[in-house]
Order: C-alpha cells, then structure tokens, then sequence
C-alpha cells in the first residue's frame, strides 16, 4: 500500500477521563480511525486524555504521551471533546469552559445533567454549539436521538423504563432462581454488576437521573432530580416476587415519566422511580438480566421500545462514538443538532397525582365477612377492585386463624390509593399490611 | 387569546399521496402546527397534497382547496416534499424533480429506494439537500435514524428484523391458535393486516425491500433488492410450527442483513429474508402481533433491539413527521442530516455463504441403525449435529413402521447443509423429508 498524505482536514479531539468507558472511546478512536473519517469526512485526531494522575498504570491502547492532568488547557485546543470522568466538579466546569471556547461536547454524564443540565444547554446555545449525551442514558441504547429527533413529530404520552442494570438483575435474578435480595445484590457484586456500596443503584438514584433526563426530553420541560418520586427496591422480597409471579406480573424497577392531571385538573408531567409489576406479557417483562429497555407510548407512533446494555464500557463508548461522528460532521458540513427544548414548560406534579393501580398484601382474620369489610373500605375512597386473591392453596399459615389476601385495584389517583390503604389497616379485622406494590404498564 | 402576527419564518410543505398514511401527515401537519413550529423554529405551511383524482371523498381534515393533480408544478413551490404515494411512478420523478429544485425531501417509499436508491441519493448529494427515510423500513420504529447516526461509531455484525407484520401477526396466530396458515392468513385480511393479494407480504417481497434498505445503511455498501435472498412464509405448516415450539422455538419471518465470508474467504454482506426458527426466550421471539422489531448486533454496543408498529397510518405518519422536523430544522439553521454512505463497498455474498444452523424433520423407517445411518451422512458433509429427537411421546405415527426424526445441526455453511439434506433425502431409510428450516439468533 503507497501511503499518501490525507487530503481531508481533521478534527481535534480531546477526552476527559480515562476510566472503563474513557479507555474504549480512545480504543475506537484510534483503531476505527479509517472508518471514522470516512463516516465524518475528516480525521479525527486525539490530541489528549485529562486525566487526574498521568503515573496510574493503563490500558496500553492509551498513549501515555497523550495524557495531562491540565483538562482546562487541553478543551482550549480541541474542536470536540468528550466528557466520561463522571461526576459534578470538574466535569461541569470543564465542558462549560469547553462550550466557550466553541468546541462541540459529547458527555455520558447523567448526574450532571439530571443536576445541572440547563446551565450547559445555555451555554451551548449561547455558544452555538453542539451538546450530545446519548451515553448519559441507558448507556448503548439509541432512545436520547429517537426521542429527540424520531418522534420530534409526534406526542409523548408516557415513558416506562428500565434503566439500571444492577437492579434488573437483582429483581431478575429473585424471579428466576428465588433468591432473596441480599443474595442477588451479592451475587451482582460478585459479577461486577453491583459496587462495593450499592446504594446509587438499589435506592433508585442513578434510575432518577435517567428518569429526569428522559421526562425533559420526552415533554419538552424542565425536569430535575428533584422532581423525581424515588423510590428503590431494598423493600421487596422474595415473597413479593413469588406473588407477582403467581398473578401473572414480574417486579422491575421502572423509572416513569408521564402526562398527567393533579386533583384541580392542572395538566402537567409526573415523573417517579419504584418498583413495580408489569403483566409477564409486556415487552419490559422480557428485559432479562442486566439489559435496560425503554418503552414509549406515543399518540401517533404507538407503543415502542429501545432495548440494549445500559451500561459497560464499551457500549457506552459506542453511544458516545455515535455522538462524536454526528457533532463532527456539524463542524465539517455546517449545521447543529437538536437544542434543548423547553418550550412546553408544563408543570411538575407530585407522586401523589400519579394514575396507577395498586396491589396489596394484607393478612386478615380468617373469618366470614372480613373481605366484605375490606372491599367497603375501598369503595368508601372510591377505588373499585379488580381482583382479589386468597392465600395460595396448600400455602398453610402458620396460623390458621390467619388468611392472606392479595388485593388488584384498578386505576386510581396515588394518593386515593394510599388513603385506602391506611383505612384498610385500621381495620379491626386486618392483621398486618405485608406490601403495597404499584401495577404499571396497563 | 390576542392573535398576532407569527414573526417566525415559515416553511413550505408539499405532501405527494393522500392515502392512509398520507391523510394522517395531513392531520399532524394541522392539528400539532405549534409544537411543530416550536419544534422547527419556523411554523410548517401545507402548500398542497398532490393526488391522482381531485375529485374522490376524502378525509375532512384534508383542505379540498390544497388538492392537485398536478405534483410537478407543487413540488417546485415547496420546500420540504413528503413523497406518500408509494409505487416507482410518479413517485420517483416527483422527487427527482424535487430534489432538482433544491427542497428537502422525505419519502416512506421502500420499494422505490430498495430499486432505485442510489439515482436518489446521487440527486440528493448533488443537489446538497437531504434525503430522509425513516418511514420506509418498519413504520413507527426509529432504526434508520439509530443505525445511521447512533451506531455510525460502531461496527454492526448482524441485523435481524422482524419488518413486515402482516407475517408476524400470520405466524403469532399460528403459533399461539394453532391455525393453519390459510386460516391466519383469512384472519389477517378480515382484521385488515393482510391484503386481498397477500402475495408481497407472505412470499417475502415486502420483507425483502426493507432488507436491502437495513443492509445498506448497516454496512455502508449498496445493496439492492436482486442481491437478497428471498423465501416467504407459505411453506410453512402448522406441524412446523408445533414442532418449533417443542424444541423451544418460535418460527418468525427473518430479514437477514450480516457480515460474512464465503467459501474462498472473501469477507462481504449476506442478506435474506426466509421463516427461520429462533429460540423462545431470544427477544426476537416476544414479539407478537402485527408488531415489528428490528434487533442489532453490533461489536462495540452489543445488542440492540428496536420494537414497535411497522405499519399503518398514524404510526408511520409520525415517523414521517419527525423526519420533516429533521430537515425543516436543517432549513432553518443550516446544515444537512448523514448521506448515502456506501465507501464501504463490500461484496454481496450469495445466500449458499450464509452460516446457519438447520432444523430437518424427517420420515424413517422405524428399525435400529437408521439414526447411526442418517448421522453418518451428516459427518460426511461435516455438518454436525445439537440434538436429534424422536417422534414426541404418544404420537403414534398411522404407519408403526415409521418413525418421525428431527435433527438441529450445528452452524455450517447453507450450501453444505442444503448438500447434506440431500444426501440424507437419498438414504434408503429415510422415507421423506418432512420439512427444512433455517435456525437463526443464536
């Protein structure tokens, strides 16, 4: 082969960390470099990796005369840059000061932006530039750019995500093989699904940013973190599990975002992450193990769903290599992407505004009337009954004065709900409320 | 509410075709005007609908005074044609035409690019305007939007589509009813998924235009509608069906696009589309209905799977609207969406290339030695074999003498395994083969 010199211009490129998923965007970075160009139309051209110790040993795929502790002057001379360190400092003041120094900015960042994402997206507008974060959400799954741009004709209605892998294969792996939560979390830190502390994951934080993030996208209004109803999963057992598995449900971590009502009418979104179940026949029941899905509700286009590895190095890497490719071929061709979009500006409502359906545990006295006496607690708070179930046959309580009684309600407000609950375990004849889960999905 | 005068600027919208789909992108262009022009940034003017017979009752939604007969003379006032007609003729002078005259161009129209995509997107180049087509290949589902720009980082080694649901919804019944396929395909047409002509739906045709269409995009090579093998659906019975299930598959009608090498090594794409066997717990297999899915296998992203409404008019109006916000915004900002990108250029490999795995049932007689006899033939091809089963418990055959064989092989070569069949086929104990099928997803 006669080598020649390349007459296309080329792109700076500089990288801001260099963790699991800084490591693959420099791997296909510098081994897809013939693929990249002919896709973008210029090279692209790695001018540096910030990172905070330049002595730490790497993978040897990053050359080590690349690196620089200095972030700062390394976004000065770069016409694309890439953020995966993570976290809110420096991160954020970087990519603000990369934003004004005119470059384009790629992040996978989803706590910075579910934080503080409408400080970059001003400072991009101001700048007139491109700011992409498909990585910052559900890690390889295109469902940042369809939400953005595929459906940027149509009307979201509501959005039902899986978006953490850790915790869909704790509750996975309760469904599959009984385990209890503790063992399944274990058994996920054994395999490098779950961090030595996993709080960000089990308590639904890291689903909340996600859930942020898609509300903003899908309704075209600002939602933070903390419009966000959390819940996470660390109550459900494996008792929980077994009865969604015997009406027909598996329990999932869904972080929701969705159009909705409060009780004067006002219409707004309504955003929350908690377990709940989803009929075994949905397609969220199928995500397995540690895949993410995202199922979007649309008025035209109907129901749809993104499914792929939320997260990993090197599915990520390729999210953000797809961004590269796209912010770079606006600086070769002229042209920015979609810019953050707030104009619907509709209210936030709380948790307590949420339609859905609830269903209960409850240990009652195993004597006549009690299911009446039940049932007319609902009524009283207008919440009708879709199903009522007894214990299992066979499945002997301990006491036999004591029944089991698994209540489906149908659709009702949050906080209806609720109240019916409360009123429910003051009665006499109710031992013990054993759980309330939500029912999503219908 | 005081009405004033919009200062934005506004854009020209000519739609060609007012069929179904064609009256709801009518119906989103009126009824959703201001978050489009949100959207855009410039409101969305409708200038006219072009349609063969002015005269013929429509949709009251559709303003009789835009209607023409006349596209040529419409496409030249506007500045973004949405081409809805479908067919070769006038659709693809129409757009020609457009492009010619610098509108931005958005089509749903498969069969026309699966045959003449290249003269289009050489227009299109030439004239440096865009081209979008997200419509055209699974309706609702955004997947060339993901496979152009999101995966344009990666790699793609496998796509596998589940694109035209009048097939899907046939096989789902036959799987799930045990129908035979005359009697879900009768059910098809009384429901309105299939039509009265069922023959580009059921022998493949349809499927096949999309393939070729996912292939291009997916290995940036030109591939065209001759270059995908084709089978369709109606050799398939309601015994094969069964049989899948008993061996844990579901039978779908795949299209096929994946890289490959053929026997001499040459690396190149192969792409078809036949009914295959997939294992019941792959993603692929959850798909029911008349929904489509398109899953992805890419080396960076691993797998993705896209899922929802591959037809009608309503969902593929909103994959046409979005595409109309993509080029709009480029009018108004600047810019163009990706390009053909064909630099890849790989060989089309026939469909003898294919490495697939084959499920064979087959009559033999019914006397010791005929397995050891028919695996013999399988290692003289060096095809070997998963799983061979027998006739299932209780099923006694009318004749005792014969007795009901299916084999799985492992993965080789199409031509090898159809060589193979052959030469069990000409065993003297084998009675008949019953049925051949591709196994695929593993």
């Amino acid at each position: 082969m006669v080598l020649s010199p390349d007459p296309r211009p080329s792109l700076r490129v500089a990288v801001l960390g260099c963790g699991v998923v800084g490591t693959e965007v420099v791997r296909l970075l510098t081994t897809q470099a013939d693929d990249l160009a002919a896709r973008v139309g210029a090279r692209l051209e790695l001018v540096g990796v910030a990172v905070r110790d330049v002595d730490v040993e790497r993978d040897p795929v990053v050359d080590r005369a690349l690196l620089t502790a200095d972030g700062t002057t390394l976004v000065e001379k770069a016409d694309v840059v890439v953020e995966v360190m993570g976290g809110i400092e420096p991160a954020r003041s970087l990519l603000l000061h990369a934003i004004e120094h005119g470059a384009s900015v790629v992040t996978a960042n989803k706590a910075l932006l579910a934080q503080d994402g409408p400080t970059l997206y001003a400072a991009a507008d101001a700048a007139g530039t491109d700011l992409y974060f498909e990585a910052a959400v559900a890690g390889a799954i295109p469902i940042v750019r369809p939400v953005r741009e595929s459906l940027a004709g149509d009307h979201v209605r509501r959005v039902l995500g899986i978006v953490n892998g850790t915790t869909n294969y704790v509750l996975d792996r309760m469904t599959t093989e009984g385990l209890d939560l503790d063992q399944a979390v274990k058994e996920a830190q054994a395999l490098g699904y779950a961090e030595a502390d996993p709080t960000a994951d089990v308590e639904g934080y890291d689903a909340a940013a996600k859930a942020a993030i898609l509300a903003s996208l899908a309704f075209h209004t600002r939602v933070g973190l903390d419009d966000v109803h959390r819940e996470g999963i660390t109550a459900v057992t494996a008792d929980d599990v077994a009865w969604a598995q015997r009406t027909g449900h598996v329990i999932k971590l869904l972080a929701i975002a969705e159009r909705g009502e409060d009780a004067d009418g006002t219409s707004g979104v309504q955003v929350r992450v908690h377990p709940a179940l989803i009929r075994a026949d949905h397609p969220l029941a199928g995500v397995r193990g540690a895949f993410n899905a995202v199922f979007v509700e649309a008025e035209a286009a109907g129901e749809l769903m993104f499914y792929g590895r939320g997260a990993g190095g090197v599915p990520t890497a390729s999210a953000v290599l797809g961004d590269v490719v796209s912010v770079a071929r606006h600086r070769v061709l002229g042209g920015r992407g979609p810019v953050e979009s707030s104009y619907a500006a509709l209210p936030v409502l709380p948790a307590a505004a949420a339609r859905t359906r609830y269903q209960v545990r409850l240990e009652v006295a195993d004597r006549p009337g009690v299911l009446a006496q039940v049932a007319s607690a609902l009524a009283e708070h207008d919440v009708s009954i879709e199903a009522v179930r007894q214990s299992p046959d066979g499945d002997a309580t301990a006491d036999p004065a004591v029944a089991h009684l698994v209540i489906t309600t149908h659709t009702a407000p949050d906080a209806s709900l609720r109240a019916t609950v409360e009123a429910v375990a003051g009665l006499d004849v109710v031992r013990s409320i054993v759980s309330v889960l939500r029912v999503e999905g219908a």
